[in-house]
Formats: C-alpha cells, sequence, structure tokens
C-alpha cells in the first residue's frame, strides 16, 4: 500500500497496534537496492508488520550536495516491496514533512542534534549538519510510524551508532536492529550512490574494500597500532583515488584508538569520479 | 503511587494503555503551588490516569543560575498530589534521566533544539541553551510516559509556544493543552521562585502585573502603537526593579510587532531582590 501522508500512515498503524501487531520500520532514501531488501527481508522475519519509508530528506544534504541529482526510483521500489511483502511504503513530499513557505534551517525547525563528539569525526567533518538532518528525519518518522523495531545498515555505521545515542539519550521508546553490510561480488558495498559510477568507477571503487579487508588481515596477523594499519592503505590509492578519511576508532562510542582491538572498526571515505563512497569493516568479527 | 525509574512508569503506562485508558502528564519541577495543581484537575478532568513528573532538570539551568537552591519539595508534592488523585509521581534522579559518569553538555548528549527565531528573543537572551534543556528533557518525559495528551501553564508562555512548535516540528504524538496563569488575589502570577522572596519583595514583585494590566489597559483604550505601549510601562519602575525585558509579540509565532492586535501577547522579565520573575498577558482576551 503506498501512502503519501501522515495521517494515513498514522490510522493504518494505529490500527495495526490495538491488533497487537508489531510494526517494524526501514527507513530509506528510495533507489532501492539488494542492501535495503536485507534490511526488509530481516525486517519481515521479526514483525508482523513492515512500513518502508522512502523520503530523499532534503535536510540532510549539505549546499553543495547531491540533493537534486540523487536517484529517484519509486516505481522499481514500489515493485520490490511488493514482492518482499512490505505493507505500507510511506512517500510523502518535503512538504508533506517539513510544511512549506519556509526555508529549512535551524533558524525555522526544531531540530535533534546528536552530540558533537559524535559529528565531529569521520562523516561529519564534512558533512556539516547532515546528522542533525539524519536524526530529525529519522525521529520525525519513529513518531509519525510509532514501530517496535527499525532496522539500519551497518554501511553507515556512524549514522547507526548516532541512532542508537539519539534512542538511548531520548529514551525514544523503539529497538534499533543493525543488519550487515551487503556487497556486489566484487566487494563493493551496495550504495544508491553507486548508480553515479561509469565502468571503469566501479572498479577504482574496490580500493574501499580492499583497503578495509587488508587492514583487518594486517590486524588478524598481529599489527594493532593503528597508524601503522593506517600506513598500510596507502600503497593501494592512484590519482583515481580522492581519500577523505581513513579511521579506526571503537565500534560503538566512536573514540580514537591507538591501539586496535576486536571492538574497533575501520572506516573510510574515498571520493572515485567525485562520487563519495564509504565503507567499513570490524576487525573482530 | 511514587516512582523513580523510567522501567517502572514504562510498565505501568503500558500496562494503562492495554486498557484503553487515556493518559495524561504534567510535567513540572516539584514545589508545587496552585498553578501546578490547576494543570493537574484539568489533567484529571480530561484524562482515565494522571502522571506529575517531578524532576529538578540540570540541563535547563545555566552554571550561573539556581539548579542547587531552587526549591526540593518531594514529601509536600506527594501530599498534593494524593489530594488530586494522581496514579503516578515520577520523581527520577539526575542520573536515572541522563546516565553517570558524564559532564552533561552538547559534546556527549543528544539534544533537542528549538528554532533559534523561537529562542534567541524573550528568556532566551539571557538564558542560554534553556531551551535546549526544555524541549530535551520534556521530550525525554514523553517517550518514557508516552502520554496522550501533556499539561503546561501559560506562566511560561514562552516554553509552552517552543514546545507546541516541537511537537510539531517532530510529529510527537502528544497534544499540548495550555492552561491558564494561576495568581495571588494581589495579582502575582504564582512560581515556585516566589519563594525566594521577602514580604517587602512580594509587594514589590506586583509590578509585573501591574506593568501588563496597564498596558492591556492602554490596548483596550484604542493605543495600538507597541513602543507607546511599553512606554506606559517605566512610570511603575522603581530601583527596586531590573527589568530584562518587556515585549508585545504574536502570541503563537513569537513575531515582534509594531502595532498590537488581538493576537498580541505582552511579556516581562524583572528581576526583584534578584529574583528572576516572569509574567505574560493576552491583549485579544
Amino acid at each position: 500500500m503506498l501512502l503519501h501522508s501522515i495521517d494515513e500512515v498514522r490510522e493504518v498503524v494505529q490500527k495495526w497496534k490495538t491488533e497487537g501487531y508489531k510494526v517494524g520500520l526501514v527507513p530509506t532514501m528510495g533507489a532501492l537496492h539488494d542492501g535495503h531488501l536485507s534490511l526488509i527481508k530481516k525486517a519481515k522475519s521479526i514483525c508482523d508488520k513492515v512500513v518502508v519509508s522512502d523520503f530523499v530528506n532534503p535536510i540532510q544534504f549539505g549546499p553543495n550536495e547531491d540533493f537534486d541529482k540523487y536517484p529517484r526510483t519509486l516505481d522499481t521500489d514500489m515493485k520490490l516491496c511488493d514482492e518482499e511483502g512490505v505493507d505500507i511504503i510511506f512517500a510523502p513530499t518535503p512538504k508533506e514533512m517539513y510544511g512549506e513557505g519556509q526555508r529549512l534551517s535551524n533558524n525555522t525547525l526544531t531540530y535533534v542534534c546528536p552530540p558533537f563528539f559524535y559529528v565531529n569525526t569521520l562523516c561529519g567533518k564534512t558533512r556539516i549538519g547532515h546528522f542533525d538532518g539524519v536524526c530529525t528525519v529519522v525521529l520525525k518518522l519513529f513518531n509519525i510510524v510509532q514501530p517496535d523495531y527499525a532496522f539500519f545498515g551497518q554501511k553507515d555505521a556512524q549514522q547507526v551508532i548516532i541512532i542508537k545515542k539519539m534512542v538511548k539519550d531520548l529514551n525514544v521508546p523503539v529497538e534499533i536492529i543493525q543488519c550487515p553490510i551487503v556487497r556486489e561480488a566484487s566487494g563493493l558495498a551496495l550504495s544508491s550512490r553507486n548508480k553515479y559510477l561509469s565502468e571503469e568507477g566501479k572498479k577504482d571503487a574496490l580500493v574501499l574494500s580492499k583497503i578495509l579487508n587488508n587492514i583487518k588481515e594486517c590486524y588478524k596477523k598481529g599489527i594493532v597500532d593503528v597508524n601503522a594499519l593506517k600506513e598500510t592503505a596507502y600503497s593501494f590509492l592512484t590519482n583515481k583515488h580522492d581519500m577523505e578519511y581513513l579511521e579506526i576508532v571503537d565500534k560503538d562510542t566512536l573514540e580514537n584508538k591507538t591501539a586496535a582491538d576486536d571492538n574497533s572498526i575501520a572506516l573510510t571515505a574515498i571520493r572515485v569520479e567525485n562520487v563519495r563512497l564509504i565503507d567499513n569493516i570490524y576487525l573482530g568479527e
């Protein structure tokens, strides 16, 4: 069932709740791929009813980011959701979510602001305001749908950590379920932004998973010094790769480490053909 | 029933909800007076079950404000709530609400941040971060109790406006009920901070309601120019009065007016004996 309005979603979900159904929410920006489908399958496996939100959220994009050209494929998304037995696709307009007649900013809109410590690092360093926009829309979706469970991919590792922190800090009555990264056979992590890449670019993009796999192998062989682990990456890079960051931090708190351990996560962001790609790997698994 | 833990409150309220009861929340910082009791009576009149939270919220006090000396009168509060038939008094510790082992700041804690436009005016000008702290704790209480209705006094006019804005912006599934100011026979608006005043100070504090009543009378007589209305106040002030602000703004949006109308509200903050007092009046009623 495709719904565009907040009131309609609330009405259907409230009816489900009175009938005792457990409700799952999979928040997406559409352009669904197998990564999203893995979240939906997980949701279907533990919930009676599943809502997929399909909304390209304007307030999580910076002024020089790809909001306008971000892929929008609602018809395909609907078919995929149908095949997975999704109960509601919630595809609101920006106006439905944020009202109209105002420039969206923290001058006119209430924001949820995750802690600086979690934001001023990794992706947050260059994507100013990004995680405020993410937390704000996610809390809105939680309040609209009031799910029992919500599903997020480990691909956006910093995002999941920040959302878990928000849920804890604000006592949000939703359980967050984190699902593993889905990759192509080549190793490339699935992302809606992969659509921007040429065939050549997709090959160059394999560098992210190669660097991370190599760091993990080195860690398993006994190298724990974070600087030494990070240095193993540079031989993989060519002039096709514009690295934004490569960090090894605590997988729950994002705290920097000098020595990696089984709670560490290695994360990287690299631009290929000017497309910003991210990937990460748990060292302890 | 006095409860200190979040889990206990959730358990009782969830049981109520499955039984179809409508739940009301009256958020307070304790030190209950007839103003609070009017909120509780209103809640009792439209809800099946009423929760009063009694928590002096550290994150809404600035470093030079009265957090430590703010009156704490839980035993009296409990008696008053009992007389009104309150079902739960929720009196958590700061540790229960915010965890321990961390300095409370936006470096370590997720905050709800109301729009700058609503915050950088009136009380927010001098109470930096105050409304972030208020919205954060109120949203936490909403998420813990999950009430159908929540009750706030018009006394803290800017607070109610900001909370209504938060509820709208974040799609919070709670209906906000605003209740009128309760005053002593003298005209003094009830406030927990009145306890700080001497008998002499309480007399000097009547200036707030006098100024506001006079502005309303002048408006009813046909004076609409905001500057002219504000100027009528100065003859009431003596060296016992340290005025922080006197403003006439839109009662819903806080927008400045040059000409008052029936949607206007006059608000003032004045220090008497170094006690910061606030009051306000609707011009249109």
